[in-house]
């Protein structure tokens, strides 16, 4: 089979690699049949030291079941399915918390031995507690949006979620990257009643104000910040979700937020260190989000996805061939594509 | 009348001051009963730079009005009350909101022409919002129980309220200070289970064990994350207080910590930066907690050290004459003392 891997900052390559196969008896294949470009895949895009060895990347996809391992009994060959972004047994102690992420049995794709999504076929982990089947053929209409699900939709989600949005709040999103614009659809899907998005791109932005957000501020910084107070009474806003993750999308969060307020996180962190000094505390800010366990939001996103009610597969601006995933990692970088489709 | 101010790093003098009067209709002047010293005091007793002017210092007192404004109407002369250590108005939004810390009257004792509380009298702004009246005589043995709820038990409430502390939980307490002890009794009260409390002054941990600690881990960085792993199954605990507020204790939290647990911070941070990098985001942790709006706590703990069911008084070890505040400081900065009560 044919797959994307990365050999450095800027190098990627599609490549030959061999067929995966059931190794274990929990184990499924699944040929790919949509992926995607995700806004983390970026950083070693751009960051990641020369190797000879290669990265497989990507790890949004969705595809139909080739191959079940014996005990696997929730999905058979033929199922269109999609995945989180990580695979997890989903009954251990963390997933039972709806940490998915942590799980006990759970990994990346793209490491270990598991391919990544951006290629023609994986071998899935877990499956059961994995996939999730689609009522849905192969070919449907709706297959952009229910990738979604697999990363950016349930972590915009997880941003709303942890940031705690509920009805009549007013939230800002920092970003509007396919994450942020995510965390805007999330956000209104609570009931926020006032969204404010943070950017510069204004085709960006406009999706966003189409997804729920109210306002647009494209100032950044102290400038960003004060804009965002003059238009929440001056104190600042209740809740904040960072869909960056640069050291300045965090101060200017902090900035922002209402003494007593939440930063929740989504975006990855370019940054070891970060200001949770005095102010902080003085301020009783509250620092939360992070990785998004996905595989606990797709049960409750997926019937809004399947109804109408939300279409986050908006985010995809541009579709790729796999031959064309290095030009959908450059057009990422380069900022002339919001998120790319990959077409298997 | 007389009243310690610290005029730079070890230096803390009595000395004469003007006697506190009304100025505002709202203000009243409070003639101080008990006082005590903060575990804060002793960052400045620490580090101010010396200064010809000096800062009155004291923020926990308990006393008798002496005299009302004209508009105060829930206090009058002869009454036994208690303050939170910020004053505020207790009706603004932000008080409405449960966060006295932020009113928009309100302000710290020791600035702005308000005197501190290690001191003869005060005069307290907003007294219909600050003041609580105690339905006790000025001579109470419960006095020092009661001086607690204008900091030091608020403040460790606080800490287990934004820890999320619920019945069965399992929490972390870094930190024996008093701080930290009155969390264990606000945790213990809360419902949690299992208790945990990292300190290495066995009379300060004996105490925390009395309060409701089931375990007391001495070790120290690396190893005590361990010990504390070792206790709770191996994964972590689900909520930590971090009553210490060094950087040290910050890394200690985070280490002990479980996968999206929560961290939530009582001591004032002696840093600016902390370790809010992409771990932090992968393992889903929570940091919160900051200042303890003390007034919206009060009405609460009141009823319970009333009742004795809580008895957090007994962090006060030495009792200190006004004549003797020097020697209270540096019996605490010596860790001879674990809180210094001042009789007036």
């Amino acid at each position: 089979m044919r797959a994307a891997v990365m050999y450095g900052a800027g190098d990627v390559r599609i490549e030959d690699r061999p067929d995966p196969k059931i190794q274990q008896p929990t184990d499924a294949v699944v040929r790919t049949v949509l992926s995607c470009v995700c806004g983390s895949d970026l950083w070693p895009y751009k960051s990641m030291p020369a190797t000879d060895t290669g990265r497989p990347m990507g790890h949004e996809f969705l595809g139909v079941v080739e191959e079940t391992g014996p005990q696997v009994t929730s999905v058979k060959p033929g199922d269109v399915v999609v995945t989180p972004f990580t695979y997890c047994d989903n009954t251990c102690d963390f997933c039972a918390r709806g940490l998915h992420i942590s799980c006990r049995h759970g990994g990346r794709y793209g490491l270990d031995g598991v391919e990544g999504g951006q290629g023609e076929a994986v071998r899935v982990p877990q499956a059961d507690g994995t996939l999730v089947k689609l009522p849905v053929g192969a070919d449907s209409a709706m297959l952009p949006s229910l990738l979604t699900l697999s990363d950016v939709m349930g972590t915009g989600h997880h941003g709303a979620v942890t940031a705690g949005v509920s009805r009549g709040d007013s939230v800002l999103v920092v970003g509007d990257g396919a994450v942020g614009l995510c965390a805007v659809i999330a956000a209104r899907r609570l009931g926020a009643e006032q969204i404010i998005l943070m950017g510069r791109h204004t085709d960006r932005t406009d999706l966003g104000r189409e997804f729920g957000a109210c306002e647009v501020v494209a100032e950044r910084g102290e400038e960003g910040v004060a804009r965002v107070r003059d238009l929440t009474g001056g104190d600042g806003i209740e809740k904040v979700i960072e869909a960056v993750g640069t050291r300045q999308a965090l101060e200017t969060a902090f900035g922002a937020v209402i003494d007593g307020g939440t930063v929740s996180r989504l975006g990855v962190p370019q940054y070891e260190e970060g200001p949770v000094g005095p102010s902080m505390i003085m301020r009783n800010i509250t620092l939360t989000g992070g990785a998004s366990p996905a595989r606990a939001y797709i049960d409750e996103l997926l019937p809004d996805v399947l109804d109408g009610s939300i279409d986050p597969g908006r985010v995809f601006d541009k579709s790729f061939s796999l031959d064309q995933v290095p030009d959908a990692y450059r057009s990422m970088a380069d900022r002339r594509v919001l998120k790319a489709l990959i077409t298997l």
